[in-house]
């Protein structure tokens, strides 16, 4: 199976603790890197991921609080320091362009690639990006600030050759991408073997879902269904409901409520706020109602 | 003897490593912290110092590289929401202002302090803060941008009154300020305490000089002479004596150089270029030349 994985490289909220950086993923999608949110501090993060640098060509911002932006100039900095030409594609909310290029004009001038920015519709979303393996996809949030979530959904793979039928056939290798595509097969003596007997079906294709920072938005079930992994944050717990109301953003609880109505594989919960010592009590206050839910951590990596 | 100590939040150079964080010292003087230098991740290591946010109030900034200012706009973000009321005061060159007051504007709108900048001339120096405890001066650095370091000279201290003659004398506690000043005591029947008899004096005031970033200035002997503490970068080791010369950044054993020429105490070296795993060749190659010479590393406190 192709890779798809989910590294966490900060899940704090705004205010820093000893345990957590701010928000900032990276999801590795075969040969490439998607990161989700960029923090004060994803450059060092990256660096201890031990993922190549050189695989991240796309950057998708959520929104506009520092604690997922931060991190940008000196990401932008240290790529170009390490001799990156390729250009760099970063995709966000519309004053982002407007508050980034002065920092980058300033100090990143003369690098040897270009920062484009996309900027992404967050009252309708939308498809952002698209390429022959997955199509990435904006939906509103409700918070503060304009703000999406991302939906990474792969494209469906060809199914797999069945190398016994192959060998015992004599099909020859040119034969092979046909078949994959839907073809069949007749032999030398007229025997035509359908393209069901040739192949194994492909593995369904995944998805992925990062949804923060956003108050309980029921209606997001239906953008959510199904998938394989949701991120969802839970700044607080249950206890605090009122604070989370105020500052428009989720409980464990809420989260976890979503991940049911959507019936998502996972959960993986995080932007934990600083006041919880034990973020246990999250984890088991979200599992009481969707079992399988992870509490997201620095360097955690999940394969999906 | 009042607190002065020096503590290393960061001391790597541009390229992030494993091992360092970018640019960031906090001197703890009496009751109150300077900051030098808020590279990406300072308020991050000012969290681990477990120094207090809030005696924080002055921050020097060098010159206008990333390594050296991308942590300010995280840092005052904290700041707001740890809810601290207290102005900030900012000092650097000139353009500093121009390229952070947007982004405090757009992402700090509405908090609850102000953050002054304070252009320091890099080009003469001069005098940039002072109180009744501390002078900061700042002094021309060479460097591929503006730069200057900074000198945090203590005010000469009070003298400390003999406890035992004051009470074989019956002093009363009012006149002891004026005796820490400079004045003697006569007795009830007229016999006169100078001043010497009655205080022993003060410890000599200290010094603490950072130099970071610059090429080797043999010129700055005179402005450090007898600091009890010079940092200095020490990027390069000898060996790439050319790249220092390139980037106009300092080897090991220039740093050493003109510590020794300065006549300082102790020389502590950093701001380490990502190529040295082991940095131990930086330590031996200014030890050669200083033998006071300190390895800077995150977390290090210094006492003058």
């Amino acid at each position: 199976m192709e890779k798809f994985e989910v590294y966490v490289l900060g899940c704090g909220s705004a205010l820093p603790t000893m345990r957590h950086y701010p928000s900032s993923q990276v999801i590795s999608l075969r040969e490439k890197l998607f990161m989700v949110d960029c923090g004060e501090g994803a450059q060092l993060q990256l660096r201890r991921s031990r993922l190549r640098f050189s695989r991240l060509n796309h950057i998708f911002i959520t929104h506009l609080h520092g604690d997922h932006v931060f991190g940008l100039p000196g990401l932008v900095s240290t790529f170009a320091l390490l001799g990156r030409t390729a250009d760099m594609h970063v995709y966000g909310p519309a004053d982002l362009e407007k508050v980034m290029q002065p920092m980058l004009n300033y100090f990143c001038s003369g690098i040897p690639f270009t920062v484009h920015f996309h900027t992404v519709d967050t009252t309708v979303g939308g498809k952002v990006y698209e390429d022959r393996s997955v199509i990435v996809e904006a939906f509103p949030l409700q918070h503060r600030k304009p703000c999406v979530g991302y939906l990474f959904r792969e494209k469906p793979a060809l199914p797999h050759i069945k190398r016994d039928m192959i060998d015992f056939l004599e099909i020859p290798h040119f034969a092979i991408n046909d078949i994959k595509a839907g073809g069949g097969w007749t032999t030398a003596d007229g025997v035509f073997y359908p393209h069901e007997r040739l192949v194994t079906p492909a593995e369904p294709p995944r998805s992925y879902a990062y949804c923060s920072d956003t108050r309980f938005v029921p209606e997001l079930a239906e953008t959510l269904r199904g998938v394989d992994l949701l991120f969802h944050e839970a700044t607080f717990a249950e206890t605090d409901a009122a604070r989370a109301a105020e500052t428009m953003h989720s409980t464990a609880q809420q989260a976890a409520t979503l991940a049911k109505m959507a019936e998502v594989r996972r959960l993986l919960i995080g932007h934990f706020s600083a006041r919880y010592e034990d973020e246990s009590v999250l984890l088991k206050e979200a599992q009481s109602i969707f079992a399988d839910t992870l509490l997201a951590r620095e360097g955690l990596c999940l394969a999906l």
